[in-house]
């Protein structure tokens, strides 16, 4: 019986990765992920061996792990971003449990809310919270429920999963339910491929926000009551007196 | 005129950073940070200057950072954790516009929420908030709206800054707060120095936390409605079908 690293290797670029998730990668056997993210590591990773399925595979992916594991394999499955944010730490762990396999180590990544927010300036840096927009595994209800709370918190808003081409208008949707809330001149600001080809970024208000086009690969951050946009830099506060 | 970093180095331990931060450290001639953090990195950039200051010198550190920056110097402005979350990417964006200076690279760092949540499972797998209990900048009465905001929309919860030697009782009242919205057997956890010497984790219900004696090297972890304590993990589930 060897071990499973769960690995979050941040949004993409190898320079986000942390060298503890580096470590882990070049100890392992076999690197096992969603194969948008094995084509992330491939290549830095010739050596290994490679097991990748698509989305909807995820718990097909634990149970492989668990069954390299067993084989006395290390393996890494790895995650995009952070290995517990939205990421298969948690599957991991509970088919790992059904197998009585526990030698598992979570290592953690820099999250899209961290990378995206880097890029547009500094909106997290008060309370802040992280709801995604997937209704795969969640009901619309509780995401709505999730949003108003946000809102009446006065919470800054990482959004991840916006939309996709079978949820085209979750963004709008949310948008709405939070400008019922909150001000529509909200300051906001949305990145497209964080540390990938192609990578953008746009600030604009909430009002705007909702006639904007996403999809899966957009993060989405709305300011809090403080949050403004200067110099092209959507920036929350901390309340220091300057 | 030269370059500003905000860097995010991770919880302590150098292998928890990125090698995006290492790289911004190595191309910098000074490094600063509140001096605690500059013990963590002074060791292995003994080539570089340093300015260091303590606790509230947070406007003052940012100024020192435009100035080194404006007489040509790369500057490096380190915070544990992410440079954005509680970090000095706001304020030094703030005072850095307030001297006309734009030259600054915020990078990211695997802040306390993901590198403590790896360590007691997969605490913050699903929608989750970030909220610190320190006054000194934010009034009470709002960081107890969003305790409740957060306890109403059932989402795990990060607490950040859960006691001081002066704010002994806060972790208490929050989770009396909380306690008001959700049940006081909810799955909780808190990890102490993180990626440092003397790192311990405990988990416990949210009645137990209520008991529990913190400090300000702690981040406290609280689940939603679904989140569970088995083998020895806290484990938010996603909603895969097992």
């Amino acid at each position: 019986m060897s071990k499973i690293y769960v690995v979050g290797i941040g949004p993409g670029e190898g320079r986000m990765m942390t060298f503890q998730a580096k470590e882990a990668l070049e100890e392992s056997d076999i690197i096992v992920g969603y194969k948008a993210y094995i084509d992330l590591v491939k290549d830095d990773y010739q050596d290994k061996e490679f097991y990748e399925n698509g989305m909807r595979g995820e718990i097909e992916r634990c149970e492989k792990c668990v069954e390299f594991a067993m084989a006395g394999k290390t393996v890494s499955l790895i995650c995009s971003g952070d290995a517990g944010v939205y990421g298969m730490a948690s599957p991991l762990l509970e088919v790992a449990q059904q197998h009585g396999f526990s030698d598992i180590e979570i290592i953690p990544g820099v999250t899209a809310a961290l990378s995206g927010g880097a890029l547009l300036g500094a909106p997290l840096s008060h309370d802040f919270c992280v709801i995604s927009l997937s209704d795969l595994l969640t009901p619309w209800e509780v995401i709505e429920k999730r949003l108003r709370s946000a809102a009446r918190g006065d919470f800054c808003i990482a959004i991840y999963n916006p939309a996709s081409k079978k949820r085209a208008d979750h963004l709008k949707r949310a948008c709405e339910i939070l400008m019922e809330e909150i001000s529509e001149t909200t300051a906001c600001g949305f990145v497209r491929n964080i540390g990938r080809d192609g990578c953008e970024k746009k600030l604009c208000t909430l009002g705007e926000l909702a006639q904007q086009e996403t999809d899966m690969f957009v993060t989405v951050f709305i300011g809090n009551s403080q949050t403004r946009i200067e110099n092209g830099r959507l920036i929350t506060p901390r309340g220091y007196k300057l």
